[in-house]
């Protein structure tokens, strides 16, 4: 099975448990809307490329692994869609969730989500249980407080934002978590991947910032200038779309630079290398994630 | 250390660690405005009253568990007096989360109070590693989909609700998580204990009912008849005052007589006995859970 077909795997079965018999047949479509089609997958296909760098010896955690982050960060975008903060009309070319649903069904997705990627976690642990608790530490600690998702999203509510720290906690730790979680799943020393996650969710999150204003809404697959239209920090603001540009290039460079030795880096490089195409400027084709 | 300090400590070591140095100050401040002062603890409290039935034999374990439930139900609260559902002005004698701060605080507190949980579970269970599959799997049962409490809130979006589901979904599921994880986190046999709290999550619905109906807004900490004013289903409205007390005690005495044979099974039905008093319409004086 290809990376593509074990991630979409893990997240119809997640899914499909949570959305089962008893559950009230809108919210088990809720979950199903906004888990699927998705994006390009960016931070599972991640996640699955260091498990297989590090020997992939536990595939089924490592797929879990892979599909609870994917699963936070399609909470996090049902969630930040709703009328209180970004108020978007679509996602991922088709109508926000709040848009075809409702506002009720769209927390109530975003919460179901969250608790899916611990419960899915959780159930693959089988596989190995002593990996359980570092993997729900590090995963929560990518969307929870201090300095996750979740505080990322709420430095929006204060009078000043780090900029430095927004980034990090809003895009770059649940980057950060797919890597180190990939490492983790497969048994291996996690604490050296980190790095690599940091720098790919800091190009991704400078990628889009490059993408919010010159690509096609249709690719993009949502409303281009949100970041202006929202009063939100941006690389290109900062930095000019040409320094943007730069800045993205040193932080591909970085990050394959960073990866640790192990049985499958030179492999690893190359995926990312081509992974991480779409991601810049020239090609804005296949960006959305 | 007594029940409730082990409860107050707990959450409040996780809550100071969510709202850590690197956390925006607001939402530092709404995590703890979320958990304290807290109501009658009544989850958590009854989850480590089963631990103690069962020996307690690893008390951190079973703190964490029941300090995880009783986040979750902050989270729920939080979420559930949102514009988008009930729109309540007030919660345990002050002003709801989302009037003291604004909706976007709101939701990042209850999807970061999510997060918490979980992660508190993890970050105990080094005092026995193999029961926190079992812990993540029963509590995040109870609070996902298909049953869990996001499930029974999602009822409330459909044209027709099956009150029973409803009820087990919104309630009932926390509270047999209580006593099944109470059970689990001392290391005994879970399934005998989930009638207990499923009796009694039944019963403090039909409690809640009552008060919602009888009880002194004051006492009550938010305001009455909120049910009818949301159109929601209701066991006075079904059963008449009398019929709603009756079938209280009922569930009350099926309680007691579920608990299974263990060391301090004798204790429990005491200390059950007490702590239920309150639920009583005769005695509405200490209902806020």
């Amino acid at each position: 099975m290809d990376v593509s077909q074990r991630i979409e795997k893990t997240l119809e079965s997640a899914v499909s448990k949570a959305g089962g018999t008893s559950c009230p047949p809108k919210l088990a479509e809720c979950l199903k809307y906004a888990v699927f089609p998705g994006g390009a997958r960016v931070r599972p296909r991640l996640s699955l490329a260091v498990a297989q760098a590090c020997g992939d010896g536990t595939p089924k955690l490592a797929d879990a692994a892979a599909a609870s982050i994917e699963l936070l960060h399609c909470a996090s975008l049902v969630h930040d869609d709703l009328p209180c903060f970004d108020d978007a009309d679509v996602r991922r070319g088709k109508p926000s969730l709040h848009k075809a649903f409702g506002e009720p069904l769209a927390v109530l997705t975003g919460d179901a989500l969250i608790v899916l990627a611990f419960e899915t976690l959780g159930r693959h642990a089988v596989h190995a249980p002593d990996r359980l608790a570092p993997l729900i530490g590090v995963v929560s600690q990518a969307v929870g407080g201090p300095s996750g998702i979740c505080a990322g999203q709420a430095w929006e509510c204060e009078p000043s934002v780090p900029l430095d720290e927004y980034h990090r906690a809003k895009t770059g730790s649940l980057f950060a978590a797919a890597t180190v979680a990939g490492a983790l799943a497969a048994g291996a020393e996690p604490s050296g991947w980190r790095r690599l996650g940091e720098c790919l969710g800091e190009a991704f999150q400078v990628a889009d910032d490059i993408c919010d204003h010159v690509a096609d809404p249709d690719v993009l697959g949502k409303p281009r200038n949100q970041d202006i239209a929202n009063d939100r920090p941006n690389a290109v603001q900062r930095l000019g779309l040409e320094g943007a540009g730069q800045s993205l290039q040193a932080l591909l460079d970085e990050a394959i630079e960073s990866i640790p030795d192990c049985e499958g880096a030179q492999q690893l490089r190359t995926v990312i290398a081509i992974q991480s195409k779409p991601f810049m400027p020239k090609g804005f084709t296949r960006h959305a994630a």
